[in-house]
């Protein structure tokens, strides 16, 4: 059995995906809008036209199995998600959705019969533009995020989860998503790698050992608002000039550590009232930061919070800080990633090993079930922008690599 | 005749003008929107009650003349503006629309019989939140701003100037907007104070001898973006942190005059593309300059662009700086200042000279006529802002002197 994937079909299938989007020609589809539900849609109907049975469950998880000779024993997982966030590229999340499809219709195609079944899982909200946290749908499934977190979420316009998620048609409890323990035998994750490695080697294929710890938080400050003109400078308490000391404290604190795995990012910055001629009387700054380290990424953090309480101490301004997630770093199972190697060596195709310094679903899969990643390159390493770009030749090749991968632990029972 | 302004009314017209917004109990009512409209429509039947004859131009500015016995002679000009920035109170613009209303009444009610016409007038978009640029109206009709400069302003959703009041049912060519040269004898303002130095001094008339010189500049960074996780911090072009030490260094420029008149602010900040998860790749910021003295504020200036040309080159971002405005400050005519001191004598009520540190339609009507501006004191120096406040007492003691000036500038033919 020699299963190939099919690199044209998986080409179209992915433009036709990045066509449904809230913008042309970036990519924009945040949880449970409408260009979320259509895409959601049509990856359903793909799945049907390869003969999966279909579930969702409460978050709107969706899982697309193929049932094999022994339903009896906790199936193989592999998926992504399709959510992306404003002005996106195509490949970030869909090639993992796609290419785990193409690679169980790779392995049909050839005659494969799976022992465990294989699922496919498109995970909701891999992205936290709307509700703030990252990997909503994994972390659920993990048990992460307990049922009261989930229901206290709520976009920037004040809806809540629970209304957005019944709104697009996923009711019932949000405990109920969490996996019982051994719900999954392994899950493998393919995704482009989002970083410039694997183009600068040459290499084709990544074979991710570990999942950098990603934390977030929410700063508010609220300072003194005021008409422009008639507020003079000593009298200020501007919220915005405390916000940009702050973004600029991240920036200082994560390269502080020398080390080229720390990163920190202030992504968004919302300005209350936001009117040329209004002193800025609030200010919300999101921020992400990254470790391999867990312990060095915490002390990011600390830095963090001291520059707040220096920043609101000097211009007496307030400021709230939430940590919206702190996650441990994640250590890929050794026996799917020596499978993943052993599957590259046997197709004589290169593979390099190396981490993830994004984070993605697998980082909350590894608690429910062993699980690696498989990583394909990216042009330039550049990623969440329209110009994000992957071969079809190299998600082919991962898509391959995948389905034997699948195709192996499937028969290892 | 001693006319006298009804406190009761103008307090309830006041109130009544406020639940015209967009949101409550806070003041939001931009140019051209639903809000606006109604705001005008209200306006338009108070002055139709009181007999005034109503036209409106090109732009929207309205105009309401009270014809005097001298309809041969250039009115005198009174008015202010209705429009209001995000989150703001109900007294700034509305007391010297309201206000000026309320004067004309108070003299047909004490007999008066005008001999050069009194006309009020209702400025256009005094406020710069949709299109970027303050005191549109009265700009237009000052001709310091030309037709083509007028037809390129858009909003934040791209709707041309054009569009917007077509839109809004005022067609016609925006370079018909333009006064001739005299064609109003004098023109006096109403307006709060919007600072706190009549409430400081227990003093409740202000009489402004000078406006400071505004400046407006908008600021647009485009570096690189990509994810927050996986692009390195040495790799980084980080538009919002270029944004952010641009904002520090205009604080420090209005600082470093060390003259208290000097004042800088940037009072919007909109990061691109805006998640958590992502670094920014664009950010555009609106700065807000001013300064009695048009030379020091052209200094400010100059810092702003060498920092602004200082962050480009050490973080690698493309930085554009548009100049939207840069206006001289202006001198209150001085036979109209002596007239508000003279109608404050007489009334036995105490008046202070002062110079007006935030500017207002009459910066640009000082072009087109003799112009001066009375303020009355608002609570704390507060303004921009939901809780700005003004006594119905100060109000209608406002009112009242402008009924009395603009009385005797009627009769001075």
């Amino acid at each position: 059995m020699t299963p190939a994937a099919d690199a044209a079909r998986l080409t179209r299938e992915l433009d036709t995906l990045a066509a449904i989007s809230d913008e042309a020609p970036a990519v924009t589809r945040v949880v449970f809008t409408g260009a979320d539900l259509r895409a959601r849609a049509y990856l359903k109907s793909l799945c049907a036209d390869a003969g999966l049975v279909v579930r969702e469950d409460a978050v709107g998880n969706t899982f697309a199995r193929w049932v094999g000779d022994r339903p009896d024993l906790a199936p193989i997982g592999t998926g992504s998600h399709i959510d992306a966030i404003p002005n996106a590229g195509r490949y970030d999340g869909t090639v993992g959705v796609l290419g785990g499809l193409e690679a169980i219709r790779a392995l049909a195609g050839a005659g494969f019969r799976p022992g465990r079944s294989i699922e496919l899982i498109v995970f909701t909200s891999e992205e936290p533009t709307r509700f703030g946290i990252g990997c909503l749908g994994s972390r659920l499934l993990a048990g992460k995020l307990d049922e009261s977190a989930g229901t206290r979420l709520k976009d920037g316009d004040g809806v809540t989860l629970d209304e957005a998620r019944l709104a697009a048609g996923f009711p019932g409890s949000l405990a109920s998503v969490k996996l019982p323990h051994g719900a999954y035998a392994a899950f493998v994750e393919l995704h482009i790698e989002q970083g410039p490695l694997l183009e600068q080697h040459g290499i084709d294929l990544g074979i991710v050992t570990a999942i950098a710890a990603p934390a977030g938080l929410k700063i508010s400050i609220e300072g003194e608002g005021g008409h422009a003109g008639a507020m003079l400078m000593p009298d200020r308490h501007d919220a915005f000039l405390a916000g940009a000391e702050i973004a600029l404290a991240v920036e200082a604190a994560a390269k502080s550590t020398g080390a080229v795995d720390t990163v920190g990012t202030v992504g968004v910055c919302r300005v209350f009232p936001g009117a040329v001629n209004s002193v800025p009387s609030r200010t919300a700054l999101e921020v992400d930061v990254r470790d391999i380290d867990g312990a060095r990424r915490d002390r990011v953090l600390a830095a963090i919070e001291s520059a707040c309480d220096e920043v609101a101490r000097r211009r007496g301004v307030r400021i709230e800080r939430t940590v919206v997630n702190a996650d441990p770093p994640a250590t890929c199972a050794p026996e799917i990633v020596d499978t993943l190697t052993h599957s590259c060596e046997l197709r004589g195709w290169p593979s390099e090993r190396m981490i993830s310094r994004a984070y993605h679903d697998s980082l909350f899969m590894s608690r429910v079930a062993p699980t690696a990643m498989l990583f394909i390159p990216c042009r330039g390493g550049v990623s969440h922008r329209p110009d994000e770009y992957a071969s079809p030749e190299a998600i082919a090749k991962g898509a391959t690599i995948l389905a034997d991968t699948l195709a192996q632990l499937s028969r290892r029972v």
